[in-house]
């Protein structure tokens, strides 16, 4: 199957940062070709489909390396309080109600929520219902990372159910609808994991070749609370627990310091930045440009819609690429492209992902387009691009999004999930 | 003229802070009724025109308290620098080069953001053809205050050439438009008006009962240089020339020390909050929670696109609810509630309008709607429209904007404004 989507303006996010006015050529999922200018008449006979992209502008999907797309419905449910209140009197009093209708119905929201605005991959750590989840994700052939979330303060024999749960999704699902869903592990933070608990993890990640995922310093208070307890700081505590002898990727990390940065960066371990989420709940501010200097690989998430309150990665971009200014009085600290590749190279680096995130022959055609006929991205050319994905535009500007060659939205339809239904139904939840 | 708008949860953002499912009575221009419920069959015949809203939600229409339209085109023209390299390499000679044509195209391309954003009322302080802005305006039926900005580090006779401009501008249009153009007198900052200068400004304001808006204490720099020059700092500064005498706004606020923010309290100057534009450029972040804790009034604005890159009322609430609480590690330092006043109660007292903000009986129809049938609006109840409506809804939820009970915009189509005409007008400035 061959596809051709003419006169784009094609952002590819490589190693030259190019953008440029052309074509792409997509032959069974993967880019085959692109290129700059009109296609001659011969590669226009050779395809089966040719889209007039009409002036779009053409870029990878974004990547979402962090959330729980379970708890959907809990948007907007407490806001503006102490975090020891909204998780005593909002966040764990409703997950206990969860049944998995309501788990199957908020992650479909979630999923409509994600691909309207723009995402083509996620990773959802969740502790309810995964494997149902999976199937949800799999009909709506986007591309996921699914991990069963595992709290570690239970009992010996509730900690391995849940490590035969995570184990055994790896095993039903990895590689599952043509590679688009991978399976990780995920403890969920060393503040709620005891040593020996992540000790079992790490090998059941060596013995499955699974990567692991996992919360770490996301506010001064657990740290703090960490070295009480341990003597240690976190990040030093997980790498002598051996967690980062297997590929990993910690979200937050708002409250690592100078010597942390160095083991995460040595070790090559990822760090999904979760800027609006951090913000509402009070932890702070990540250390972006520091962790930038030391090499580390920084990707983007949203976190759940309980604390952000969108999955809307252009949202993310945008206090991404403005907050650490703002807060080092430094207007040079972040640039349009270096956070456009957060949202998308990074992000598929740190899900161990190496065939999405930029526009290359030979990725998997993973790729979005914008209207860019908006007076919010107005006036434009080339030059202008990058900034106004970045600085001005709106997940409401994508009209399509395509993962494998696939589309799961044309000009602002869904294909696979019914939105309408799954809205309606959500709303059902608190009436 | 008497219109009802039926079948809406209508978020009031009075006193009381009702939210509440029912119906709006508009008369000649006004708020006559905010009922809950169905409106009975004789209220029904009595209007001229009746209007089912679906299950809208209807709030006031935002207010942006600082900005400056002509200066549009420069969106996206230079981002990720240091202040003074954009000043120099990207503002200042794009200014140069602005004539009649472009500065009215770039103001009607900001009149159809900031409609289609949820704005019906903004300020404009901009020194280029601000009689024809005026004009613009009154044909776009927003509301607006304008300024002819004044810098007057020239010659005295430029300067007064300049004083006369923004005196004529209020002789000219103060009322225009049935009221919905009014003009305030614009110094542009203490570091580029000199004392005498200010002086003679407090002079006009005074004899022609006109109020002063001005550009303070945005970057540390300049109010370190202030220091320097002085030997007091910018707000004292002000207030020892007399400016407060006469009602004041300020934009940015940024570095104002405790003493400053008592002065400020104690002359009732109202303060414009810039977040995103003071991330941008790197300015820092203003103290907007002890700036409250002082009873200063706060409202907010966007800056020109030049240095946000939006004007887009919507990510100004986001970032203002957001910001602080990160940069303060507290989630309790905003609320939703109080950051949606800054945009509509405090925004309508920051430009000495006082008939418009709350959607209360006797006020200006000022108001919009917003489709919540979305993902990311979703699930919602009553008690969830005013988080989401800062934490979730997106500027392109609006679909309906009225200004003194006329719509400027009915289910996403501007009513006076060409959209598509005025994008492509905006597109030539670069091609
Ligand atoms: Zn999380
Ligand atoms: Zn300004």
């Amino acid at each position: 199957m061959v596809t051709i989507i003419h006169s784009v303006t094609i952002v590819t996010l490589d190693e030259n940062d190019s953008v440029f006015d052309g074509y792409v050529v997509i032959k069974d999922g993967e880019l085959d070709k692109l290129k700059e200018g009109k296609p001659a008449e011969q590669i226009l006979d050779a395809a089966e489909e040719v889209i007039d992209g009409k002036g779009k502008w053409l870029l990878p999907g974004l990547i979402n390396t962090h959330g729980h797309i379970g708890s959907s419905f809990l948007r907007g449910a407490g806001d503006d309080m102490p975090l020891l209140e909204w998780l005593q009197t909002v966040m764990w009093p409703n997950e206990k109600t969860f049944d998995e209708d309501i788990v199957r119905s908020a992650a479909s929201l979630a999923m409509v929520e994600m691909i309207k605005s723009g995402t083509t991959t996620f990773l959802d750590m969740y502790h309810l219902y995964m494997d149902k989840i999976a199937e949800l994700v799999a009909e709506s052939h986007m591309r996921a990372v699914l991990c069963r979330g595992m709290i570690g303060n239970c009992p010996p024999d509730e900690q391995m159910e849940k490590l035969l749960e995570a184990v055994q999704l790896h095993k039903n699902f990895h590689g599952y609808n043509n590679g688009k869903v991978t399976v990780a592990l995920s403890p969920h933070a060393p503040y709620t994991c005891p040593p020996e608990f992540l000790e079992k993890v790490v090998e059941q990640a060596l013995l499955n070749q699974m990567w692991i995922h996992i919360h770490v310093a996301e506010t001064k208070e657990e740290v703090l609370r960490h070295e009480q307890q341990y003597g240690i700081r976190p990040v030093e505590h997980l790498q002598q627990l051996g967690l980062f002898r297997v590929p990993c990727m910690i979200a937050h990390g708002v409250h690592v310091n100078e010597e942390e940065m160095q083991i995460l960066a040595d070790n090559h371990v990822y760090v999904s930045h979760n800027p609006k989420s951090n913000l509402k709940l009070g932890s702070g501010i990540a250390p972006l440009t520091a962790m930038w200097e030391k090499g580390i690989n920084v990707a983007l998430g949203t976190d759940s819609t309980a604390s952000n309150n969108t999955l809307d990665l252009f949202e993310e971009l945008r206090f991404a690429a403005l907050i650490h200014k703002g807060v080092l009085e430094d207007p040079t600290a972040t640039t349009a492209s270096a956070v456009l590749k957060m949202a998308t190279v990074a992000g598929a680096k740190a899900l161990q992902l190496n065939s999405t995130g930029a526009l290359v022959k030979g990725n998997q055609a993973d790729f979005i387009m914008l209207n860019p006929k908006k007076a919010h991205l107005s006036p434009w050319n080339i030059s202008r691009v990058a900034s106004h994905l970045v600085y001005a535009a709106k997940s409401s500007d994508v009209t399509d999004v395509f993962v494998q060659g696939r589309p799961l939205m044309k000009n602002g339809e869904l294909q696979y999930l019914d939105e309408e239904k799954i809205i309606f139904e959500a709303n059902m939840y608190l009436h």
